[in-house]
């Protein structure tokens, strides 16, 4: 990805070892910047270096030029040996899940199937070998100082003071303030930590839905999105053949894979939701814990009780889950199956180290909704099922709006530590006015900002056809970098270690003239590049935006001669 | 504008009349919603009617398909019979700028020229004619109850309680605390109100650079930005025929028109900083005073002590006027003749109502600059010179930032209140990181959104292509869209009177998948409408993004059933 096009040539990727693990090697992506050049009174010019700059990169392989992707056979497992290193897990001699084992011995899928498929390990029975039972217990991980490293980018190279240590990064597992998702059947997937005291990431949605598009499409969507920056990719696929997709997408995904398993339960029962039972689900669970997903969203906040305070909103229930288990609620008159066995749950998942996303299916879908009786009711259950998480030793964080104008967002933000215990907040936006279909990626981007800024941890991105469509690549790109620039405003008005050093790097050579330094900095290389060259743009200093006699940077270089 | 495509067929162009001004005659698009149609248990049809929704409009003429406007003659002279009718002013024999009687006896400029150039009007001697002075001596105008009908959009219909009456629009123009920019010589320009306690107003930038664009091209964009809702338009041309072509936008311009005259004066100097002259500066001040300019951005801030706080900046100076003003103070060696001659400049402005936005010649570049001594000594000069444009009756507005992070968004607002005395504020984003160029319309929409919530009165807009290029056609609408969301986000933050009628409206026709609804709602109803028709919808109970069995709506329908 960095050297495919001028747009990249001054990025590499470079690589950072790890003190307490060698085999921790972080990927980073490397900007190497041109001098600066300044001329005297003589004429004579004077050359001083600008030092590189190091990017977060969520390309994995796909960013290394040294590395040859091959689909089919996928990624390079990068967290294999510290899983079998650890000795508390096992190969199992074949799929576990009813329908996994179906699904493998249909030969009419032979053709669908990933070539290379491994048999899943799991805990050994009797050992937790979830991330925050490692770090409750005192041990650091080599993932702990993976995330550590990639969290201090920049910081060790410029003498930037850093709280983030591979012990901070345990504390904070230890505290459910933070969560490492780390599916032991997804090695694959490069260390990454979601935390308020980390820097924000984002998620991003691929999945078809009954129209379907291919295999190829949704592979193609995740590595694009990992290029764009995505932190974390939720397959939200509800057409055929899910489980042959996920594979594919899940043995080539740098990043940690979420999924909401209650979508391809329905599938399984025909899409009749009062069919769905707790063994369709739990089956779903494993079959998915075995083949790598490493969070699952789980609407398990929703309660009978609860299900009429929706009555009188607006636009009701907005989520896909939440509509469901609310309808299953309602026709069996009885509590989700999701709540019931709650504990069963955690029980699967911590045998493969699956974190939960609480969903949350009573969100608000429009402004007139937000902060309403139902979202608080929901959020209440959520608090208490974290708790029960966390004595499983299950990490989870807790999924939140929506649909919230801006003055209400503060709320969100304050309830939801108070009442979750500060577990990780996830949140979707919060689009902050609902005039704009079309351009929600722009509402939303508004209010994740503001949101990550008071303590998200996490933004699930929306792209401009969101309420309108499925998007497409370009989408996917605007809806990814929308959201970068949502995050990082966050991170530096956070404080975060490090954060502004890229801001003050392209700040620097936007006002040196270096343009092409300014563009390998940039969030788009190739967009920025692209609108710099169709204006007849050369690389002198001003642009035809002022023009050579208004050029304020130019006219400033004069000033300090003066 | 609103009935040339489907995207707008149900959407027409209203008046409402005044009650003390039988002659004010507000334009509004009013969109007309189809019912909402439920079936009970038996399978009967109910129809209930929705309320037609009432949208504030820039378009004016153009956007009235009764009116056939002809370019070449401009556009109706709505406030024309007002100004006349008050007798304060009086309609002069001949421009007086020796500027434009040069323009004017130059026939090789014929073919650019305007047809029908009226002789300008200016105060009868002795008489004080801004709306300022009006508000000051107890008097209601008719431009006071039309932006007070305009603000109130919706609410008399719907029974929504307000508190923006013609009284409290001429109370808050008398504080000072709202500017009704309403030069006598700009007639065509239908009042509009800017002011913390009114609805959010977005500026649209045009005009060419060295390269030029034609005459064409920039009345063009003007009408383009208009049509997306730029409720004012600033000319900053800079190229060839600056006169002329300021002839033709004003002319066909609905909304007010702002200048910065420091780009002509240098134009006239041949782009030489040191040749400016107060002389050159005023006649271009009279000359667009009677062309019809409503308000002037005036960069007075600039004090010959401040100018080397920038020298330690990363990105120096960056507004064009501050760095030529800077420019002009070192070479020499003394104070600017805009700050000597600031109460000059008041006595002309005030002979034709022309508003002056004081300029922030040292606002900051990037992130690194924000809230620093430059920026905040700059400020408190622009304390002192607003409290001098009011003892002059002259209407006055302070600009602001540029590149600041979240965390330093509220001193600047809080900052520019306390020593600007509440005269509304009207910044540039501000841009929240450095490191989108190709996205900035985004990072300065989520810094916008957050400083108009806190009480900026109007925000600048920024396209996609700053900082790289001029902005096209398309670049204006996004950037317009863009900033249309950031304000009205903040309207619903402040709890404007109304503003939340349009969302709520919205949201409805979505749940109720009354999709040309939601479509003739939303800011950008064409794009919306793209999206929808481009993915091969139909107007059925459901979209491409969750398919027919994912649809939460849909579920929600029917557990509303159950």
């Amino acid at each position: 990805m960095p050297n495919d096009n001028k747009a990249y040539a001054k990025r590499e990727k470079a690589y950072m070892t790890g003190k307490m693990f060698p085999s921790v090697k972080v990927g980073m992506i490397k900007v190497n910047l041109t001098p600066t050049v300044t001329k005297d009174k003589h004429g004579i010019p004077h050359t001083v270096p600008n030092a590189p700059v190091y990017i977060y990169d969520t390309g994995g392989p796909f960013s290394d030029p040294s590395i040859e992707v091959d689909l089919k056979k996928g990624l390079p497992r990068v967290r294999e040996q510290w899983i079998v290193e650890r000795g508390d897990t096992e190969e199992l001699p074949q799929v576990t899940s009813e329908y996994g084992k179906q699904r493998l011995a249909d030969h009419s899928l032979d053709s669908l199937r990933f070539e290379h498929i491994r048999l899943p390990r799991r805990a050994v029975k009797g050992r937790t070998i979830t991330q925050m039972a490692y770090a409750k217990a005192g041990i650091i991980t080599p993932e702990m100082e993976y995330v550590a490293i990639r969290e201090n980018m920049n910081c060790e190279e410029l003498g930037i003071k850093t709280y983030i240590t591979p012990e901070f990064v345990r504390d904070e597992i230890a505290r459910g303030r933070a969560v490492l998702p780390a599916n032991i059947n997804h090695p694959e997937a490069e260390p990454m930590i979601i935390g308020r005291n980390f820097l924000v990431k984002i998620n991003t949605n691929i999945g078809n839905s009954a129209t379907t598009s291919s295999i190829e499409e949704e592979v193609d969507k995740a590595v694009w999105s990992c290029k764009w920056g995505g932190d974390t990719l939720m397959d939200l696929s509800t057409g055929e053949n899910i489980h042959e997709t996920r594979e594919w997408i899940v043995r080539n995904c740098p990043v940690p894979v979420g999924t909401v398993p209650i979508y391809q339960a329905l599938e399984k029962v025909n899409g009749r939701v009062e069919d769905l039972t707790w063994e369709v689900y739990k089956d779903t669970l494993i079959e998915q814990c075995e083949q790598g997903v490493d969070y699952f969203t789980i609407h398990a906040g929703i309660r009978r009780q609860n299900v009429h305070l929706a009555d009188t909103r607006l636009c009701g229930i907005v989520s896909r889950g939440g509509s469901i288990m609310s309808k299953w609620c309602l026709i069996h008159d009885r509590e989700s199956f999701l709540y019931e066995h709650f504990d069963d749950i955690c029980d699967i998942v911590a045998q493969y180290d699956v974190a939960l996303s609480l969903g949350d299916g009573l969100r608000p879908g429009c402004i007139a909704d937000a902060n309403d009786a139902a979202q608080f009711a929901e959020l209440d259950t959520m608090g208490e099922l974290v708790l029960r998480a966390w004595d499983k030793n299950v990490q989870a964080f807790i999924e939140g709006p929506g649909h919230v104008p801006m003055q209400k967002i503060q709320e969100n933000m304050e309830r939801q530590l108070d009442h979750c215990h500060e577990a990780p907040f996830y949140t979707l936006g919060p689009i902050v006015t609902d005039i704009a279909p079309g351009y929600d990626h722009i509402t939303s981007a508004i209010g994740g900002a503001q949101i990550a800024w008071m303590g998200t941890a996490m933004l699930c991105y929306v792209t401009p056809k969101e309420h309108l469509a499925l998007p497409d690549r370009e989408d996917v790109r605007v809806g990814v970098v929308a959201y970068r620039i949502a995050a990082h405003a966050a991170d530096l008005a956070k404080g975060h270690p490090g954060a502004q050093v890229r801001d003050n790097a392209l700040s620097k050579a936007r006002f040196e003239f270096r343009w092409r330094d300014q563009f390998h900095l940039s969030l788009d290389p190739e967009r920025a590049l692209q609108y710099f060259e169709e204006a007849g743009h050369t690389d002198g200093e001003y642009c035809t935006m002022c023009g050579p006699n208004f050029c304020a940077a130019k006219l400033t270089h004069d000033l300090r001669k003066l």
